[in-house]
């Protein structure tokens, strides 16, 4: 049943059946979205004890300070410590921000633009040229921001063990190449899961640029869907060790712990990155909202109660990944037209088609009702240069509207692979 | 009793006694804060009910989106609405930020210098010197943002009726002026309310540079404290009537209707420039906090219902201001030493020392327990040609402990006109 065992009379009567099924599945007027990694509303349930802490005039005290009135620029105690323990990092070394890491990310290189990193000799708009490695398929909106700042993407092929580090430590000779974006624990869209083999090369890593930059974005630093929590390594203490305290900077957020609209994000660096971060915020903001991170820090608790509540995240999430593997490994993996990854943990199932058959698939999609993510948004420019790889985000659907989205994804798929092998 | 018609020797006994004075103060260990424009805590016990609003998962709906996930960059259409209202200007020309306006504000100086304005030929990082407006006294934290970008400040004498516009026509005809601070209504520290004609030489500006950028901080937009709502023009659709519909960015903020900590900021602007900055900011965020956003749609619900709460503001913070002019009027004013104004509302009142009194006034109050906006703050490079102005914040501190704070500030005030005047 293998595709490539068929005849092409056997191919053109599959190509049929399959435009058949398009045709009707058009028909059925669906709406359905597998573009986003978004929590459903029934994870958006598990926090809802969030919106009434605090409530007395009291409850808004902590260390004697009124977290209503202006004040504490770099967050209050209680969040700084619960994110501390998440990571495993120094509290003084943590940044409580707003309600998203993407805008302390894009902070972060804004201020690199405007005003240098601590490293810098200059701010980097001085400069003729700033190349940013992006391991691809890698998160849209990381090289999204690097290109918004004009930077050249620099794709980098990622491993099952993260961005092939011969690769990385080949461009980082280059004195113009001045970071890199990384999803170090449950990559963006693969699910890749960086083993301390490559992490420790990335915190030993002797870029040519002396103010490189690290972008750490543990998005999913506790988000196990399948098993029990797995420890990582600390990327803080790691680079210390290896003379590049100042190069890493860590993001992560409540966005898939408690509400994606209205959590609380953090950055983590080296004390002297957070000195000098500090003293430029203090032109920015007077605080972030610290009643928010006053909620996070009372519902959350601790790490043990945070690991407990990722645990029903997981038993809602789990059930979406398996079907969606299912359905792959019934009814695509007989045909031999397409790879993807197992994740245990993150937001996706990354897909590989059959060259150049990917854009296709997700136009068939788009026709029949299912958004997917753009073919290409996980490369640098959005352009995959064998245009095969396709992101599915099965986490919002509900599960019988998931179930269809995937049966049309899944036919989209074949006919895109039948149009393809068929020349038409 | 003016001090000017006082004898050396006269001036030299009182001299005696205000340093005696001034001795017995240091000893009372006093730690009182006069510095910052922040609300005290019976102000903030106002808004209290905001805290549990929404509670359920269907409170957190607005027009069928779930606002706990996900999406809606620019704001949700009720927070919109209520901005629009409050400012006089269409609600789809009201971007819904996070908690601080200075952010906002930031940001877009920020984005002129990485990216910028819409009628820029090039980043105003590409440009060898940036001019900036800034009336004077003015706000500190603007000019800090100024300089902190490395812009040039140029100091604007203030009016009573607002910025000095015969300096500001001359200024602009620079094409390195690239823009202006103002605080339109009941100005920081002065608490001028610009002059209708004042707003319209304003609107009807001809910078040379094509993409002067009209910082309008509108921070006390319904923050009178003594009489009625003031109503003012709106300046989106003035600079429009003149041709300049893209140079104003208005900024607003609940700061001071709500929490401080936790409020909600807005910015309005021309469509054409919402349309680049949406443009901009979606590489930068996926959403603000959007049930922040709908707790104070929901807790402040329209113009009215806002006024009535600002009403309750106004009946705490009169007292203040009065206990404070009241003071200047009967102790200060008999002395010839100093002249103060009269705002009605804000959160200043704005004091002119003798020539040279202001750093020292401000060193015996801090002496004494007594912390006060630096001397020089209001001005850029926080450099008072005359040493003369200091900024009074009576809003935070209880009344009993504002009276005391107030009389060290006079005896320090008095010591220092006196130390000055006999050559000390």
């Amino acid at each position: 049943m293998q595709f490539s065992a068929l005849s092409p009379q056997e191919l053109r009567q599959l190509y049929e059946q399959a435009k058949k099924t398009h045709e009707a599945d058009k028909a059925l007027g669906l709406k359905l979205d597998m573009s986003r990694g978004k929590p459903g509303s029934e994870q958006l349930s598990l926090s809802m004890e969030l919106l009434t802490i605090p409530q007395t005039a009291a409850d808004c005290r902590e260390n004697g300070v009124d977290l209503r009135n202006y004040g504490g620029m770099d967050g209050i105690a209680s969040c700084k410590t619960l994110f501390a323990e998440l990571l495993g990092v120094p509290a003084d070394q943590v940044f409580v921000g707003g309600n998203a890491s993407l805008s302390l990310m894009y902070d972060t290189i804004a201020k690199a633009y405007t005003h240098g990193l601590l490293n810098s000799d200059k701010p980097w708009s001085k400069l003729d040229e700033v190349r940013f490695l992006c391991p691809a398929p890698g998160y849209d909106r990381h090289f999204g921001i690097s290109e918004s700042f004009g930077m050249t993407l620099i794709p980098i092929p990622m491993t099952a063990e993260g961005p092939d580090m011969d690769a990385v430590e080949t461009a980082i000779k280059d004195p113009a190449v001045k970071g890199m974006w990384c999803v170090p624990k449950y990559s963006n869209p693969e699910g890749v899961v960086y083993s301390e083999a490559v992490v420790n090369r990335i915190a030993a890593m002797r870029p040519a640029a002396k103010d490189f930059l690290l972008m750490w974005d543990n998005a999913y630093c506790v988000h196990e869907f399948d098993g029990p929590f797995v420890p990582f390594p600390d990327i803080l203490s790691l680079c210390e060790r290896h003379g590049n305290a100042d190069m890493p900077f860590e993001y992560a957020s409540t966005s898939k712990i408690t509400f994606p609209g209205a959590g609380v994000a953090v950055f983590a660096c080296s004390k002297a990155n957070m000195a000098y971060m500090k003293k430029l915020i203090n032109f920015q903001t007077i605080s972030y909202d610290k009643i928010n991170q006053l909620r996070h820090a009372r519902f959350l608790k601790n790490k043990e109660n945070t690991l407990t509540l990722m645990q029903k995240h997981a038993a809602i999430l789990k059930p979406r990944f398996e079907a969606v593997l299912q359905a792959l490994d019934e009814r695509v993996a007989p045909l031999g037209i397409a790879s993807w990854n197992r994740p245990r943990g993150g937001y996706f199932v990354s897909l590989d088609t059959m060259p150049f058959c990917a854009r296709r698939t997700w136009e068939l999609c788009r026709d029949a009702g299912v958004v997917m993510t753009g073919a290409g948004a996980t490369f640098p420019y959005g352009k995959d240069p064998e245009d095969k790889n396709l992101r599915i985000a099965p986490t919002l659907p509900p599960v019988n509207e998931l179930n269809q989205a995937v049966a049309v994804f899944i036919n989209s798929l074949k006919l895109a692979t039948l149009e393809k092998l068929l020349g038409k």
